[in-house]
């Protein structure tokens, strides 16, 4: 029985006049693909364009819903109402969806971004807020988060598929949650010990946490970064150590 | 042979804090609602309430698009290249079909607003943009637009379902364009003779113009507005007397 | 002698197409105008008339400071880093300084608007963040907040004069803190009992607390509203009565 | 007697997560910095950094107003009225001035941005609404602007002091206008002969054209770019090349 695993990652996140990343080279190591929405980055016409260039390289297309803030780039902690962020992200599955459209896909599936991400670990309220927005749209779209996590709890307990998501680049506490990233050490930079990582992760479910015990850790999809020249790199390697092991790198859903 | 007749009306303006015009009021006198879309008009909020009550009174929903706007309310003219223009479209289409879809109901045709209603009457850059942008999304959306704009004629170009639209207090001209508002007594503020002149132009496909001639003006929809309390008793009074003169007051498309 | 109090009240919160207050009538009332700086309310040309009505009328004008958060109106915690606030504050202090000075006058205080406001009660690096900004801009500029507030603590550390803000409208707590507007009787609105109390207040330096009691509660100038024909009726009331009982109505730094 | 000229180029332009050209090493080679003002690039922090850098450098600081269109980095001509723009650009200078306060200097001259640059070369209306903004904040601030243009015509004729600015890796028409970005040869990339040319153009007064005649231009002030490693090359490459020639390299105001 082959081991399989996803590989996402974050891309659209140019704006305008400003460009973010290197989403072709990303496009071509990943196989989900998390398309901003334009309330944290992400404009229409950039949507439009990584949209096509994931139905090219095969890639599956999420939307990566975030706060409306585009200069904090959705990553402070915006204390809205469930009633609004439940608007604010069906708004957003929309409008990335018909530039899916236009591209000759859809939106498969949902990962919420930065600030929001972390808020919903605990945040119960805007938990339900996402959840809600995902089935009023959808509720064939699974949705992406941190195992444990209160988002994924309500989204369970609401019927939708949830996806566990690990990171490639992060230390884990003995507890399988993430160091925080005020500590040191907590994020990983050389590729060679990330890829080690994510294979021990994604063959035995298990992972090295920073006191050297072993804890288990489930994921169905890894995330990986490409917002720089080395991030890229480690995507590769990432990607092809998977590959050494006989892991099938391979969307949650099906391909568009 | 009964005559037939829409009556739209722009709703779902108002933004966070800011309320503008009696919503729950116009959508119990109009058939189709022009919903903003957030770029000039409307937050994802404002949006979703608007559709529950579109849903509620049996009104159909359609995409109210303008240009990214919101100091300006959409009114100010923008050189946006088409590329931008069709993505932006797009982009609005698909956030409202969201929140429309949350509402029970969907996006069931295209309006632009404002500056880009004007500018569209003419240019023939942005007017296929916004074409373009429909056909992408779903063809089978007809657009709404000034008979005899270059909007309307790319629309049936491409094969769109196009919907000729006249203005209840506006007066023509002999050629039987609008009166710049510019112009002393371009708009009509005496609830009758608004309601009189709708009833000729639906009944007899012609209307008098400022000069007092009689010029042809067919029309599928016919706008009225809500964004005042004068505004409402109009358009209460438009539709009294069309139903007084036998008039069918019905949506273009048929209700959701 | 003459016991003297000031009075205030937000204003230049209309935006683009969107009226919000009646800006003309509650600068008849008061003494200090604050008024919206363009991120979570008002756009220049609101802001610039808004100066030339209070100029007119002898009104001081404040930057009233808020979260760049225009969909939330500012009334959203959001949690910025303390560099980011202040560049935010700095930035609006001097925009609103520009349109104050085409209007003939100047920036003559500061009092932040909705969540910061309560944010800086307690949230000690954001409150220092705020004194920073007004250090940074002019250090003569007075602060307007809380009594006992964390912002005034460090105002008053950092040399800065503080303005002690009382709220017309608002019961209050036998501990002199205000009662949250999620319990009942928070928000008084007889205009007969909210001008009494301000009487009271303003010269006993005592007010009657929601289980009876009387506590202190020193203040340099209270808040009235405006942004309903209620809200201008009771400051009208609230003038009147401070004139009846021999208070000296007047601005806490000299008219521009 | 020494031949003097002022070099400037637009830095201040990056927004949140999004960074925009290496401005440390462009004001190590220009003497007069136009630093983007939050209205179609900069955010407040970014403006405070780039100030302080300038105040470090000896860099001259100056307001780079443009039209409100950060998705469209101001490049899309907006047909504001004037009274809107006016307010519009005296917003955006006086929320730069704070933070050019806060870093030890003032903003000293107004140069507009993108679209609204190339519109008031002949838009009269917003010509003077820029003008009028400028006079109302400070009417010692000169304006940067194109020789023959509107906006430098209407400043001469209120009274402000104009600076004319050559534009260093364009090419002339026979008349001494640029040459439309649409023509090929409109922008020149090699840094020897821009160098050569600005050499050309400050020690004689002329140019060639590019159909080889030589026409008059005369500059105050010659425009760089450092929006990519080649352009921090070229402006190091004409600024050695005035040095080389014996012309003074000098902001046209005191520096700060």
């Amino acid at each position: 029985m082959t081991t399989r695993v996803d590989l996402n990652s974050d891309v659209g996140e140019s704006f305008g006049r400003w460009t973010l990343g290197d989403d072709d080279a990303v496009l071509r190591q990943v196989t989900s693909a998390n398309v901003a929405c334009g309330f944290h980055a992400g404009d229409p016409s950039t949507l439009r364009r990584t949209c096509v260039t994931a139905v090219r390289e095969g890639v599956v297309i999420g939307a990566q819903v975030g706060y409306n803030d585009l200069a904090g780039f959705g990553r402070r902690f915006i204390d809205v109402t469930a009633e609004e962020l439940a608007d604010d992200v069906l708004y957003q599955i929309g409008a990335l969806d018909a530039l899916a459209r236009a591209a000759g896909s859809r939106v498969r599936y949902v990962k919420p971004h930065g600030a929001l991400y972390n808020a919903i670990v605990h945040h119960e309220e805007q938990a339900r807020a996402v959840v809600e927005a995902v089935l009023a749209y959808d509720p064939a779209l699974p949705l992406l988060g941190l195992p444990g996590s209160a988002v994924l709890a309500a989204a369970e307990k609401a019927g939708l598929r949830t996806v566990r998501e690990a990171f490639a680049d992060r230390a884990y506490t003995p507890e399988a949650t993430l160091v925080s990233r005020r500590e040191p050490g907590a994020v990983l930079d050389d590729p060679e010990e990330v890829a080690r990582r994510v294979v021990e992760l994604v063959t035995t479910g298990r992972i090295t946490a920073v006191d050297g015990s072993t804890v288990k850790v489930e994921a169905d999809s890894v995330c990986v970064h490409g917002d720089s020249p080395g991030a890229v790199a480690m995507a590769q390697r990432v990607r092809a150590s998977l590959a050494d092991a006989g892991v099938e790198v391979t969307a949650f859903v099906e391909a568009p």
